[in-house]
């Protein structure tokens, strides 16, 4: 499958802007916004529908690996082999809107099955029963990096730099992993921040890399328990994000011991879980 | 069902505050996030699961009758006469964490299953099948208020101000319902986007006062895709988001006949859609 073109990830538009009492036409950047369906199939396995999720179109394979990583639906030693195939394009007008990734095992889709009503969500029906599912789930996270302060405040100039994308639409999330010492190892970015996630997790698994436990991850918006979860199914320990977590992140990083950082901004952040890996 | 108390809406948490090179420990809010089931029934049918969100606790039953509407799941006029039950405590050790909609008339589980491994994008497999399925399940946009460019740029400040849990935590997003005059109505706040607007549409129809055709819509985040599905299910025709709108958004409102402004910060906005209901 090849990158999306520039016209799909990136689109324009004229529009008329406004500025105090200047009016004037101009040409804006928009950011690509398409359904892609996700399946799954082991050999001689039709092929078991998994989700449907609005992205940024760009990067379907890594965004496929990395969705099915942090959803805990595959192994990420699973993926390194798998094929990636797009949809039939006589059965369907949009074939780039839709990945199977065959597996050489068989896929099992009673997990899908038993976890379809919790789609949006990702968890189960109770915070504490969905942090009990994600410790059974994901191997114990490692002792991880120890990184000092002036690496962490200079993660979110060097995501910035790097999001050539961001800077023509202002319309993207972005996640970037770095090392301990602050070096840019992948970055990726989607309208959905939970998609920028799974992209940059796909990319790092289809490389051979994971678990990503001495890393440090910075996302752009606002840490969710959904941010900490994902996180968390890639090994990655040290958290960052540029606005607020929830409550319920607080407290998943909490049981699961991983670093949480929030509101990044210029000198200043917050330490809300997992100070031991901080070198101030 | 009672509003969420305060604890829940909105934690608090000691953390390590570091600014240049102060290091401090200082309490800081969070803003709450749980998983809410969704479950919709008629008389003597069993409840039929349709979704389970993260969201900030609170206006539970709003959620509930705005998520049915703007999802085509229900109409408006059905829910004004809906009964919400939470789950039984005996049952479950979080009945406050699920809500059944109990409506006079039956519920359409095929509604459910049909649309069921879409449920986080909340729309088809392409875009254009998408827009199509919008147009023929909502009614046409009315022609709308038109609204002057000093009323447009006072909106933000005016949701600002009535942001009172956005003060504290910094982690909501916001939808806000104004007349044309620029006047506030309605305000809802949730960790999630889609769910502060479910809840501003759910308040609007419990007080009967869909379809929301004269109204104009203030989001605080970016204009997505669903954003704009959910806003014209509701019959607002008239849409302002803080940041960008992604192509489809644009596209969407572009084939339903909406107004959609983008980038509205200080005195400044981009009109991407619909000119004609703005007095400049």
């Amino acid at each position: 499958m090849q990158p999306a073109s520039p016209s799909r990830a990136v689109g324009t538009r004229i529009v008329l802007r406004t500025d105090g009492d200047s009016v004037a036409e101009q040409e804006e950047s928009l950011a690509g916004e398409e359904p892609l369906q996700l399946r799954a199939a082991g050999p001689g396995q039709d092929p078991v529908d998994i989700a449907v999720t609005m992205r940024t179109p760009g990067h379907e394979e890594e965004l496929a690996a990395g969705f099915l990583i942090t959803e805990g639906l595959v192994p990420a030693a699973a993926l390194v082999a798998a094929r990636f195939d797009v949809a039939d394009p006589a059965a369907t007008s949009q074939p780039e809107n839709q990945i199977t990734v065959r597996l050489s095992a068989a896929f099992d889709a009673g997990l899908v099955a038993s976890r379809a009503f919790v789609a949006t969500a990702s968890c189960g029906i109770c915070g504490k029963a969905s942090i009990e599912d994600i410790e059974r789930r994901c191997d114990p996270l490692a002792e991880g990096p120890v990184v000092t302060r002036s690496v962490i405040v200079g993660l979110p100039e060097t995501m910035r730099r790097a999001q050539a994308v961001f800077e023509s639409t202002g319309g993207l999330h972005a996640a970037a992993l770095f090392t301990a010492e602050g070096q840019l190892i992948g970055l990726r970015e989607d309208i959905g921040r939970h998609n920028a996630l799974d992209k940059l997790v796909g990319a790092m698994a289809l490389r051979g890399e994971l678990p990503l436990h001495e890393r440090v991850l910075l996302v752009s918006g606002r840490a969710s328990f959904e941010i900490v979860q994902k996180a968390a199914m890639a090994g990655i320990a040290f958290l960052c994000a540029v606005s607020a977590p929830s409550d319920l992140a607080v407290a998943t990083a909490d049981r699961l011991g991983m670093t949480l950082i929030g509101f990044l901004r210029g000198e200043r952040f917050n330490v809300y879980s997992g100070r031991q890996r901080l070198s101030l």
